[in-house]
């Protein structure tokens, strides 16, 4: 057994690289999950995620020791119990994995299909909410899964009007692409923290905002139980032993993205993405979203015809030590998923990759 | 916001402290969860776990991607569904949270109480048993908030001659005190990394023995689904994006203990325990169990009649820089908590502690 020695270059879906300011926080010395130096964290890591939500001061902003799906998870089972009746855009493998926990939670869930590839049209979601009484509407602001954006702040607006309270799923846009929870609207939103805010791993920022907050179920879970987080994370009183690695490594990360300038951070995942678009439409190689559909921290690219997917990637990993990732659902073997996001958004790695990406095609294709 | 600097002595209820070498392992580059570099991590960790929990080639084992917590509420997940009737045996703080979380889960529970400070009688198990039926027995085999280790083999023999499911706590025995998890017939069995094992915590070691499989439930839980975690475990299906620090630090970690050897481990914790118990004696000082029921990795001290135990355990943070923990609630203020787990188990730490410990309580009777 032996642990990973050489560095690789991560532009898959996640996670994105580490910057060596936060590798280096993951192994300061240790803390207990009470002990005032620990605790302190707590409250700047409230504080920035708070920031970085662009979230109400009123809104209650923490950390769930889980991965993003158990943010996921965590905003679900303290806004749903049966009865409740939800709507979910699914437009790609996330929306369905909303939909799906939704269901495990109780609530009665009319899922509400787009085309994979394709952002919603709000039309389609403002005839849902006129046709039928929704206590839930659940939508993915950055489909992992196709390299969509869907339009949050248009149907946010919608669903205030009928009342309901907004999930988003930003685990592939916080950090990386505009969110704007308070001004826009979201109720409850849930995040991680390996992709646009460039820590490992394991910790999954969420938000509910006074709505939302109003609305509590009784939680069925006591591990995701906000009450029971809230205790701890506000009031100090245990409810679960935090990893204290990665409270630093995020709480660096967070400092790393309040340094760079949110705006600023957004702007630079928007240049690489643009120039990503242009070098691989230098290879020929088409996007699968329209252009003003597509994410900037994560890319859907064709695979072109008479190319092994599979094979690609393997020369990329093997001969280049990159890692992209592959499609998910109907579209595996149809696209490559390439992440340009956190520390890893840079026009050099755009520059590696596509030279690389050029290299193992014309292999795969000979 | 600045991350901790010094090294401090972790001598509270966990986490313990971790090693250079583990410490090290954090930060080695990152892989992201379906990396061949890092799967071969989950093979060699659920291979480790098997052993150290001395479960059946045919049980399953993996870490679930949280703390200890986590995998409580995992191995109730898989195995409650209403209807159930689960018996939880309450001699402290864990043996009721454990009935707290069957409860949320919809098991109808009788709770069986016995006295904080003290093992449960298998007798009285049994005279339970016998009265009504039951589908799940929980037990707590360390019971953190009394420093009581409980009699689990002879209570696994009663469950399993009354045809019911074991679930067991090792969440402070696993990798410090001797834990039998097939010869004794444990069904179900959970831990934690920080403390026997001595990692960072944040993953939560599980085990389901072949007859806790044939008796799983639908899942209500997505991110604590045991099917789905397979998935990834054995067969390599995304579920969730694993923290790779925390993989290289528990796979590391399990080999130091695997270098140690697990009955070595045990035998000195004993040692270190036997060390300590002589020591405070030494300063006057009793432990709240008799000695036949005391753990290994963690004692209760009852804080003599006149000492501030808040105090003390102040003095002891920022004069000696040694963390010690707080009584749980009926014992808040009656008893320090003080482990000797992991490789914070020395007979060097004992004699710091006592020293410090024996100046603290004179400097709060002062």
């Amino acid at each position: 057994m032996s642990l990973p020695s050489t560095s690789r270059l991560l532009l898959g879906p996640g996670p994105s690289p580490v910057s060596p300011r936060v590798l280096e926080a993951l192994s300061a010395p240790q803390r207990s999950h009470l002990d005032p130096e620990l605790v302190v964290l707590l409250d700047d890591i409230r504080a920035r995620l708070q920031r970085v939500f662009r979230a109400s001061p009123d809104s209650e902003t923490l950390a769930i020791s889980g991965t993003g799906s158990s943010g996921l998870e965590a905003v679900v089972a303290n806004l749903t119990e049966p009865g409740r009746r939800a709507l979910v855009i699914v437009t790609g493998y996330f929306g369905d994995r909303l939909a799906g926990v939704l269901t495990r939670y109780g609530a009665t869930v009319d899922r509400l299909e787009g085309e994979w590839g394709r952002a919603i049209d709000p039309a389609r979601v403002e005839q849902a909410l006129t046709a039928k009484t929704y206590d839930l509407v659940g939508l993915v602001h950055a489909e992992t899964s196709t390299g969509v954006c869907n339009p949050v702040p248009e149907i946010a607006r919608l669903v205030r009007a009928h009342d309901a309270l907004l999930i988003v799923d930003a685990v592939t846009s916080l950090g990386a692409l505009p969110l704007e929870v308070e001004a826009w609207g979201i109720d409850a939103c849930f995040s991680c923290s390996q992709k646009g805010l460039g820590a490992p791993s394991g910790l999954a920022p969420v938000v509910f905002s006074p709505r939302a907050l109003a609305r509590k179920v009784s939680c069925r879970s006591f591990y995701l139980d906000l009450d029971l987080l809230l205790d701890y994370w506000v009031r100090r009183k245990y409810h679960h032993t935090i990893s204290a690695p990665l409270i630093y490594a995020l709480a660096e990360a967070l400092a790393e993205v309040e340094d760079e300038g949110l705006e600023a951070r957004w702007a630079r995942h928007r240049r690489v993405h643009e120039t990503f678009v242009d070098a691989v439409a230098g290879l020929g190689l088409a996007l699968l979203p329209p252009p003003a559909e597509r994410l900037w921290s994560l890319n859907t690219v064709r695979v072109p015809a008479g190319a092994d997917d599979a094979a690609v990637r393997r020369t990329l990993l093997e001969q280049d030590n990159i890692e992209i990732g592959a499609g998910l659902g109907p579209l595996a073997g149809q696209v490559f998923r390439i992440g340009l996001m956190g520390t890893g958004a840079t026009t050099e790695n755009v520059s590696r990759l596509v030279e690389a990406l050029g290299r193992a095609l014309n292999v795969s294709r000979a």
